[in-house]
Parts: structure tokens; sequence; C-alpha cells
């Protein structure tokens, strides 16, 4: 009896009934068997060991794989209850799940004390027990057996866990002397955690109900190499000083106020030119790419979204409505219905397409107060917003087209690494998840795909992952460190032209309906620039500098000469300030270095007599002294090819 | 026995007890007498008959007054209705008040046909019986004579008026035939009324409630002069023209849509276009005058209301709240409590100031339905905002900075007539109506009134209408038809720093409060529209202009080249199109009249072959063949020029 299992290349190979991934790995490379972590099998994600017993495609799971990562991590976290154990012989354990970064176990420490000092005691036992290669089993417990089990040795918690399971459906695993209801899965044996790192600890209530009783959270990662555990520390620590929070502070760009509101920022001089300049310059770049600039309120009526589809499935994320004249208002959480009624104005050839209405549109969502994290989740953002309505025959040029901008950003901003994930829809679930226009998902999503191929786009696809009314990118870029953020989303839109009833007169004088682009490839100016903090470390580039310079006279005596140079350079929209503080040269630069300006102008009587300016860069750089004006194009160029 | 009289510069003269203003008038000259309408005694309006029996401040009211207007226009309310009396005699009145332009009169024709063919007939009657000269005479009657002189003729309109009325207080008014129920003024007889146009008819119900009868309401003005009358209705008829409800829709600048909500435009591209000129315009000018650039989001928590003091008195003109997390969150109505917040973010000291805040903030304000009028009254509004926080030796120069940016931009805008309405506070209300700071308004006001005097501003000083925090200036402009709009406001504010608490350290390490001034010199987007596109009656100047110029090539093959120079001019900001229609070069440049287009490039072989282009401006000038780069240097100088 043989099962036929389909790799995701598409190759199809048979292997006995009952095999394992395991076995499949063995048979294309030794070396793959001894990386593979686990496996998806029809979707699912499997212990290697599993027995497989019918057809079914199977994907080999690694390091590198995002769900070959949270098996591993899971099963860190078995290893480290197995450790706490070890030394904690009455403590109770409760959950102890993967996060985006490691994992947690919540334990309740019964009376004994467990506290900061001890994380590196357990770190160690860890280390000790993981060299012991302890192999993960699963076995099937009937829920008998399991209640038996914990209140034999009396922990309430995983009890009451059991309670809530159906008989038959319940697993246990064990690896060295630790035994815990789990339905898995995990790593084949604790040998793959070769480095270790217990971070922190925190209270959290048992079922985070805080009427519960406070368990001990304890956080930690672990890495199946010792040198990529010593990057994560390495770039965590960077992350921690680059930390847009505490820049965004320092160089007084934003800041959040009580009685305005969570989620809320208020920019400050420094954030508003910041926000000036991006938008001058998306402004600029859109212009040259043929868009054109529309301005909408920022609420409408209950009936717009209703009309939009907003309410009532994405109500939930919308701001509670406002009562007026009978009327429900509702602050926008998207541009899209509001372009749409612009578009929708005025009637519409063949001639008018493709339209590209942009605008810098402030959207309002609601996000939970524990959610909320700075300028990278907040309730107010100020969107790169535009949408694309165009015929089908210029939709793959028009996809190309914003491709194009995300690559000139991309350049403009230094990032090196990013990834374009391409959702796509299911055949299968057609009319259910995805609207039932089963000729529109194919054709865009293969225009789609061609123009990610053709421009040499980093992508990967991933399939019954698109949103309801077409396919959508997410673009994830990492910063200079190596985060990961997800800065955009770009969508294809094939329903909404039908609910708004929009339509231009093609050239054969008929009716049809626009296919709709949404992107927002500078994301919100609250994302990216807490994103760009962290990517320059608070050294913003010339162009996206607040002051772009401070003019530093050596006395009070060249303070009029100084005023003179700074609007001068002002006549040039250069930004900077003249530090007329009664301080000595030496202070005055290492405050313009501290506030990251990235030019210092030192002027006394040479400078004066000369019309010239002594140049120093932030960092220490000595251009020496120039013309005034020679300055002005050295910087102006500077501007000029940073934004080319 | 004799009453002393004040006139309005302060001039004093005896008179005899029971004198008249018309006495008054009449010792000053004779010509006066012909000319004086009505006369303000101790602040109330007065028949220029009346006695006067004790010591009197005494201003005489002409046509150029507003209350002498009001009194005329009252007065031919009452002459419309004799005329109709003797039309139509058993016609019963209701109330006929003066309005802005003119007045009209509710009447019930109790049967007879009125129609809009009557309104000459009426008009000629008016005319006819004016030319009599009848005196409008005043008479006291007793409530029970009142009441049984309306029971008597049939009249339960004016019976139900009587009913509500205290006896001793009721007044009657003759003129010829006509005898009504009236408490006053009124000008001395009917000759004055020279001029009259009868406007219009509308259905009215008795005292507005749709559940009384329905009446008919006659609309009419009229004039001291015939040339009065037909400058009037040649402003009107030009209005009409350029009414910027009609303008923007055949130029497609704004709209509004049922879904989104009354009073909420929507601006389509040519709008948005417009919306980037002006917003460019000020960040210039605003980043040379010093301001520096915020943004806040449109809400905040119902703490920062009350705080600021919005709520609970400002609360009618405010959205209603919404609900989240237990917390009551509002649409701001206004810019500066968001922009105290940021000041107060961080320690200033007095080298940071003046410190001016810039931020084209929208801001939603509660207006009833029935008032939303086009653009000039909405509910959304882009305002020109900023906050100017300076030392109290700085406020002199800074409110003259703020009455230099008005000078340019009348400048620019060819806003040739203007007048500031100063409004100062009434010390004997300091306390109720003003804040208690006593020597904060003198000197505030006193600085104000010096800076209009030396920068040669025409303005009329208003006592006791100030703001509760402050002396204001409101800002009154009249189209290039006469017509006139209330602009801007610009406010002083010494309240606001200490309800926020907000302060800087001065030059002797001391905390001090700073002053705050409000101003918006450049309205809201949408007020300013409004005003310009009837200024200019929808041919906005080239800087403004949504499309700059079209291209217009004389056949298919010149679209390249076409092309190619819209390209170029993209490069130096110049927003055009090429009209690639398949339309004769007569059709294009007549739709690009109609556009209001104000240039357009004609090109064809003999353009491409020597790399120019044929300029033809709006209204038909022909500037020739011009090389593509001199045209481009032509309308750069031409828009500098228009901004400067």
């Amino acid at each position: 009896m043989t099962i036929n299992i389909t790799l995701p290349d598409g190759s199809k190979r048979d292997y006995p009934k009952g095999s394992t991934a395991m076995d499949v790995a063995k048979s294309i490379s030794e070396g793959l068997a001894r990386n593979v972590l686990a496996a998806k099998i029809n979707g699912e994600v499997w212990d290697l060991s599993r027995a497989i017993e019918n057809d079914a495609d199977l994907q080999l799971l690694k390091w590198d794989d995002k769900e070959g990562k949270s098996t591993f991590w899971h099963s860190s976290a078995h290893l480290m209850a197995e450790a706490i154990q070890e030394l904690y012989p009455t403590a109770k354990f409760t959950i102890g799940p993967p996060i985006d970064n490691g994992f947690y176990y919540d334990v309740d420490f019964n009376g004994e004390g467990f506290g900061a000092d001890d994380l590196q005691k357990l770190e160690t036992k860890m280390l000790e027990l993981a060299k012991k290669d302890s192999a993960f089993l699963r076995a099937s417990v009937s829920k008998k057996d399991a209640a038996d089990y914990y209140s034999k040795i009396g922990n309430e918690y995983k009890l009451e866990l059991v309670n809530d399971l159906t008989d038959g459906e319940i697993t246990f695993y064990t690896q060295g002397g630790f035994y815990d209801l789990c339905k898995g899965p995990h790593i084949p044996h604790t040998g793959h955690i070769k480095a270790i790192k217990v971070m922190s600890l925190a209270g959290a209530y048992w079922r985070g109900d805080e009427k519960n009783k406070q368990l001990t959270r304890i956080y930690a990662i672990t890495f199946p190499k010792k040198s990529e555990l010593d990057a994560y520390l390495l770039m965590m620590e960077e992350a921690k000083k680059r930390d847009h929070r505490k820049l965004g502070k320092e160089l007084e760009i934003f800041t959040f106020d009580d009685e305005v509101g969570p989620g809320l920022p208020l920019w400050l001089p420094n954030g508003g030119a910041i926000i000036e300049a991006l938008e001058t310059f998306a402004k600029k770049t859109e212009n040259e790419a043929g868009y054109v600039r529309v301005k909408s309120p920022h609420i409408a009526k209950e009936a717009l979204y209703i009309r939009s589809g907003h309410l009532p499935y994405y109500a939930e994320s919308m701001f509670p409505p406002m009562e007026l004249d009978g009327e429900k208002y509702y602050l926008k959480a998207m541009n899209c219905p509001h372009h749409h009624k612009i578009f929708g104005a005025t009637p519409k050839s063949y001639r008018d397409l493709p339209l590209r209405f942009a605008e810098y549109g402030t959207c309002y969502r609601y996000e939970q107060s524990g959610e909320l994290f700075g300028l990278m989740r907040v309730r107010s953002m100020q969107m790169n917003d535009a949408h694309i309505y165009c015929t089908e025959e210029q939709f793959e040029s028009e996809f190309r087209g914003v491709n194009d901008l995300y690559l000139k950003y991309f350049k403009v901003f230094g990032i090196d690494k990013y990834i374009m994930r391409f959702s796509t829809h299911d055949p299968a679930k057609l009319g259910q998840k995805y609207i039932d226009m089963p000729e529109k998902w194919i054709k865009t999503e293969d225009m789609v795909r061609k123009v990610l191929i053709n421009s040499g786009i980093n992508f990967i696809e991933v399939p019954d992952e698109a949103a309801f009314y077409g396919p959508k990118i997410d673009v994830q870029v990492y910063s200079a460190i190596g985060r990961e953020f997800t800065l955009a989303t770009n969508q294809v839109d094939f329903a909404q032209a039908e609910r708004f009833d929009l339509s231009f007169t093609n050239d054969k004088n008929e009716k049809e309906r626009p296919l709709i682009i949404h992107r927002a490839p500078l994301s919100t100016h609250e994302r990216l620039i807490g994103f760009l903090l962290e990517h320059y470390a608070g050294v913003l580039p010339l162009w996206l500098s607040p002051k772009q310079l401070n003019i530093l006279p050596i006395s009070e005596k060249y303070h009029e000469y100084s005023q003179k140079v700074l609007n001068l350079l002002k006549k040039y929209d250069i930004r900077g300030l003249v530090d007329e503080r009664a301080e000595k040269t030496g202070k005055k630069i290492r405050d313009a270095e501290i506030r990251k300006t990235p030019y210092m102008l030192i002027v006394g009587e040479k400078e004066e007599a000369e019309g010239t300016v002594s140049v120093r860069k932030h960092g220490g750089e000595d251009l020496g002294s120039m013309k005034t004006e020679d300055f002005i194009e050295h910087i102006l160029n500077q501007i000029k090819k940073e934004t080319e």
C-alpha cells in the first residue's frame, strides 16, 4: 500500500502508507533531515514523526519558515517547563505559547519565590537539559485519564483546560522527565535548541482575568545556533537605543497628551517639519507620476459606510457614531468611500482614465488602548493614500507604476531588504470568503504576478489570504538593524465599483466598471516616521531633518551676519536656526550633535569679512570655509541626490 | 428749560426740552435735515419727530448707516402694505420686517389670487403712493382699542400679536390711508423712497409653523436714488453669474453628496489643485514670516474642551460626542486647544518666543442644515490657522506682522476695498462679559489701535463687542462687484494661557504667561475659494488656476510632441493637460475658454520642427510663437508677479 505525497514544487512521490514526514525528508537528503523541524500536511503543522496514512500535500518546515520557528519556540517552552520542574518541583504549569519573538510560560510557583535573580539559573538548567537530545513524544490520552492525572498532581489550571476539551482529541507530549497536556506539534528532540536566553519576567493573571490568581510569566527566546542568539541580542540592544518613542521625545518630534487622548499624536514643530518634507516629496513624486489631488472631509453619514460595507463588517475598528439631525455620522477609517464619491460625481469616459486620486487623508481607527504603541499603533493616522481607477487594459501598467514608486522609495530611504507578500484567493471559497468573480480573480492575479516577476520584486505568494474584493500585497521592510515592519498594503478591488455604481463610457459607448487599485506606499506618517527614526537611529537624512543646519556665531557681534545668512538660506527653503545663546562654540556644537543637526555653520570675524561660513558636518567632518552661495549649492545638491 | 445733546464727535449743544432729532439736524444744516432718516437716542433708534425730554447722546442716521437703511426698508414695507391694501382691500397683513437686502411682508390674500404677474402692478402702485410724501405718524394706542380695531376689521393675525403685547407700550403708525400696529421707528415720509423693485414671492407659514395657514411672502427692495437701484440690480445679476455654487459645479471644483452629508464638501481634482496652490503659497509666506508648522488630530477628549471652556459654552456649535472606552471624544471646532497642548509639551524660555504655530487644521462645526450655504456656510472647514505665543514686549510687532500678512494677501487677491472691525471691551462689564484683567485690556487695545493707525489700515472701532478673553478684529472684504464677505477674525487672548497653565521662563528666571494671538488671514479654504470664485467670476489668476494651460495638438501626429512639452512643464510645477480629443482646434479653444484655462498652446508641424508653441491667452490675446523655454520663463515670471 502506498500513498502519494505532493511537494511544494509540485513534484509527486510514492511512499509506503504510514510513512512519516521525517521519512520523506531522509528520502530527499540526510542534510535536510538534520535541519527539518516539523511538516505541513495538507495545510496543518504536524510532528515529523506522525504516520501519514493517505495521499497528502507535504511541506517540510525549517528554522527559516515562520511555522518552523514557532514550533521550535513552542518546544522550547516545554524545555523551560522541564527545567522549572527540576528546580522547583512544586511549581504548577498553566500555558506556554510561542510568540513573535520567542515564547513564555505562565507558572504558579506555589509560594516558592522566583525572581529576576533566578533567570540565569533557569537558563543554565535549560541548556543542560537541551543537550540530552530528549525526543518529544506524542500520546493520545482519554479525558478521564488526563483529568485524573492533574487531580492527582494537584494542578487546577490544567484540570480546567482538560475540562474544556473533547474526549478523543486530547494528546500529551513527553520529553525527558516532563509530561504535558499539549496538542503539539513539536520538533523532533531538544538537541536542536543550542542557544537560550531567558529574557525577563512579568505578572499575568490566569486566563487574563484580574479576579484570578497572579502567575509568573517568564519570557525567553531560543535559537538553533549561538551566533543567531548573539545577533538577536545585539539587534535588541540597538533597537532599544533606536526606540522611536525615546528618540521622538529627545528630538521633540511628537508627544501624547492625556486630555487629547491615547493613540492621538500631537506633532511638535520638528515633527511638523518632517511631515512637510515628506508630503512635499510625495506630492512632487505623485505629480510627476500623473496623480491628481482631491480632498475629503473626515466624517460621513452611516449610509456611506453601509454602501462601502465597512458597516457592519469593519465596525469594531471604527470610532463610535455621532448622532446629528437624526442621522449617524462616523469618522472615516479609510479614504476610499470618499474618493469613490468624488469619482462618481461627474460622468467619466475612457479618455479620462486612468484617474489617480491622491490625498494625505487622516483616518481614525479604534485600537484597544492596550494595543497602542508609540507611533506604530495609533488611533489617528495620516495616510499617503491614493486610488487608481483604470480599465482592465491599463491595469498592468498602472500596477507596475505603483511598484516603481515602491522601489524608488526603498532607494530614497536606504531600505535594502524588503519582501512583498502577495495574497491570492482560494477558488474553493468563491462566493464565501471571496467575491464570486472567478475570471477577475484569475486575470488580476496573473497580471500582478507578472508585474512582480518582471519588475524583479522580491515576493512570496500566500494563497487564501486575499481581501474579500481582490488580491493584495503587503509590503514588509527591514530597518537598518534588521527588524521587520509592515509598512503598507496594495490592494486590487473589483467589488467597490459595483457597490458605488462607478462606471465610465468605453470607446464602444458602453458603460463599463473601472478596476480600482488602493495604494499607500509611504504608509502613514505615523508608521513611516516611527520606522525611519529606528532605521536612521534618529540621524535623519538632510532632506528630512527638521533643522538642516545651525548657524553658530562665535560671539554676539556676529548675530546680525548670522541672521543675514539664515534669511538667504530660507529663500531656498533650507531650514535652520541661529544659536544666539551666550554659550561657547564647543557647547553649541555638542548640542547640535545631540539634536542630530546635519550641518553647523560657524561664523566669526573672518567669515563676515569674506562672506563665508565654516562648515562642519554632523559626526565631525570639517568641510572648511565656503562662500555662502557655494554652501547653498552644496546643500541643495545634497538634497537633490538624496531624493532622486 | 433746556436739554443737553451730545453728538458722536463728543461736541455738546443745548436745545429746548421737547426738541426733536429733526430740530437738531436742522440746527446743523438744512442739507443734513433733507437726508436724515432716523436718529439714535442713547443707543435706541427713534423717529426724527419724537420729542426728546432729557439730556441725551444723539446720532443722526442716514442711508449709509446700517440702522438708517433698515429703518428705510421697514418704512418701505409699510408702503408696500398700503399699496396692497389699495389693490386688494380684503388682504390681511401679518408681519413685514426689513432684512439684509430690502424687506418683505407676509400677507394673507384671503382667497384673492396674487401671483408673479402681479409684482409689476404692485411696484407701480407703490411708486405712485410714495410720491405723495405721506408722513409716518406715531400714536400710542391702548391694548383694548388695538384689539377692538383688529377684531372689527377681522385680522386674526394682528389680534394675536396685540394679545402678546403689554398695555401702555403699544403704538400704531399711519401713513396715507394705511394704519398699522408697529413699534417703529420710521423715516419722516414716503417721499424719501424714490426707487422700488418688488423682487419675488414665496410661501411662508404664519409664525413659521407649518401647522398654520400658508401666507404669501413678498420680497422687495427700495432706494433713495434710482441710480442705486440700478447698481444693485446690476450687482445681483452679476452675482448670479458669479454664484460660487454654479461656478463650482461648472468648473468641477467641489461637490456635495447625500451619503457623505450636508455641509461637507468633497473637493474634485480642480478644487484639490486650488487648495494645493493656496497652501503652498501660504506655507511659503508663513515660513518667511518665521512660522513653524505643527500637526494635531481632529478629535480630543471632553477634558480638553472643558479646560478650554468650549464645553459647555460653545457646545451647541460642536458636533455631538463619541463615546469610547467610557470617555467622550469631540471633533475639534477650533485648533487652539491642541496648539496650546503642543506649546505646553516642552519647557519654554523667553529665547524661544515669539513662537508661531501654523496648521491647516480642519475643524468641524455644527450649523443647522437650513443655514448651510454652498462653501460659505459649511460644517467642515480647512482653516489657515496659527497661534502666536509672545511676550508683552513682542506683542506690538507680532500684531503688526499679522496685519502685514493681511495687506499682502489683499494685494495678491486684488482686494481693493476692505474694512477691519476692531471690537473692544466695555469696562463696566469686566468680570461678567469680559475677563477681569483691566490693565491687559487697556494695554492690548492701545497696542492694537496704534498698530492699526500706524499701518494705515482702514478700520472702525466697535465698543463692547470684544471676545470674552480679549479684543478682536473682524476682517470684511468686498468682492469685485461690491458684495461684502466676512473673511477672517484676529483675536488677542489673555485667558487661555492661564487655563492651560502655559508659561515661559523670562530673563529674570521667573515664570510668565505668554500672550496669544489667534489669526487666520486666509480664512478657511471653503470661504476663501467661495469668495474668490465670485470675485474673479471663475477666471482665477494663473497661479491659482487648476489647469494653467491646455496644449492643443492640431492633429494626432503632434500628440507625442505635446506630451514632451507637457512633461517639461511639469518639471517646473506648471499644471496642464494635452487635449487629445479628435476635435477641431476651434472647438478645443472654445472648451478651454469655458473652463477659464489661462493659456492655450497650439502645436503643429511648424512648432514641432522649431521646438516652439503658439500661445493664446484666455480671452483671446495672441502671444504668437515662442520657444518652449521662453514660454516657461514667461509663465513663471507671471506667477511670480501675481504672488509677490
